[in-house]
């Protein structure tokens, strides 16, 4: 399971604040606790400071690239703050993210192209959300197919099916699930990846439902996930999720969690 | 969800040293314990006690009975221990369980008739386990056409794929939740049922490994679990699993549990 730990965002109240005092000690320890907490990428998120993000986020990334040497997640829908973040974030950065809408597609694609980056791929085109799952499927499709056609191989791509609040319509969950085994069974090699937060919104008791909804998204195949990875109960389901999907050999990565104490107080 | 509770069985220590020392009283509190966390159906098993089951499920069964309108569901492989079961059982009794092994077939479909029972049918016949998936639905398809055409209506019928431990097999899980979803698409009306532990078997923190199952196996449909009403977590996911399946609609369930204090401490 590839984890990209979601901390470090600008619109979190707390790395707001800490951004705004220059507090680059409060970044730092967030980012070194969630490589830690078994995080494979940062993301690194400033779209709250609108008028200079650029200069916000090359501080942030900076920040981050001093006290930890795990790769960086570029998070913003802008290409100019993409780009600054792409330059300076090091070896195998993760692009979040590119879609199928039009004018975003054909400013980011060059960038997912001179940095041979990983991208997470929304399937979202101009004609927006869509509650139709054979229509979200047909754009993870083009898509996928788009950014292969770019030269972006199947193993860099990860789709992302847009999950929804359940608390507004019963069917969005189990429609992305849908999508997520869907995606994994047309597409060999691609990977599947989801923002867990969303389908929980509305919803008392929020981490209970991501954490729920996680395990079964694992046992739809998806292999990546955009979390927060000091939740230690999250953690906990995805290891036993996996030992369950079949995707962790003889349950090693499981015992061997059990082991370095990630599972205490679990279950 | 139906939840069948499981508790009252012979087979756990302190439930066999109470039967031991005739202590009514422990056994009554468990079966009120498991009523209020929200069991439909209390399982009721003597069968540590070869010598006289008949004998001491009688006297379960009564003790059950004293404190709770509950309906049972009767657990032994001998048919004349679920015979007594079911004659002292009370109203919509579930036998737990019959298979497609022909001499416990032959043994249990008169009983099931003759109380009109809820059934597990247990996804196996006298050829024993297999790690073919396709022939465990083979043997569930069977089963479940013989079931019917013996006049058992598919609304009675609650069918089991047998889960293995996946400590043995990293494919015993993911094949069973297939199972689950074949058996949910190709029989309209028949329910699925699991018994949670034995998925568990041999890892460690097994609790944590069967509420993470549970969550998968109700994204396939599954709607009913042989399980430990008392065990909080577990009931919590089961509410959020509902939710995000589709099956909670607007969430009022899930919604109602946090109103009653049901989700407290969880997530």
């Amino acid at each position: 399971m590839l984890i990209i730990g979601e901390l470090l965002n600008s619109t979190r109240s707390t790395v707001k604040r800490a951004i705004e005092e220059k507090n680059a000690v409060y970044l730092q320890g967030l980012a070194k606790k969630q490589v830690e907490a078994g995080a494979g990428w940062i993301d690194v998120n400033a779209g709250a400071f609108a008028s200079n993000e650029v200069e916000i986020l090359r501080w942030m990334i900076e920040a981050v690239r001093n006290v930890t040497d795990a790769p960086l997640s570029i998070d913003s829908p802008r290409a100019e703050a993409i780009e600054a973040g792409l330059s300076a974030a090091g070896a195998i950065p993760f692009l979040n993210s590119i879609s199928a809408e039009k004018n975003r597609y054909r400013a980011l694609i060059p960038l997912v192209k001179k940095y041979s980056c990983r991208v997470v791929a929304l399937s979202i085109d101009d004609s927006g959300m869509t509650d139709d799952m054979s229509a979200v499927c047909g754009v993870a499709d083009g898509l996928i197919k788009r950014l292969q056609d770019d030269g972006v191989p199947a193993d860099h791509i990860f789709c992302d099916p847009l999950v929804r609040p359940v608390s507004i319509s019963s069917s969005y969950a189990i429609g992305a699930l849908s999508v997520i085994e869907k995606i994994r069974a047309d597409h060999p090699g691609v990977h599947t990846i989801c923002g867990l937060s969303n389908v929980s919104y509305g919803l008392p008791k929020r981490k209970l439902i991501n954490q729920t909804f996680v395990a079964m998204a694992i046992a739809r195949g998806m292999d990546a996930a955009i979390v927060d990875p000091l939740d230690r109960r999250l953690m906990a389901v995805i290891y036993a999720a996996e030992a369950l999907a079949g995707v962790d050999s003889f349950c090693m990565n499981y015992i061997t969690a059990e082991r370095e104490g990630k599972l205490e107080g679990q279950g």
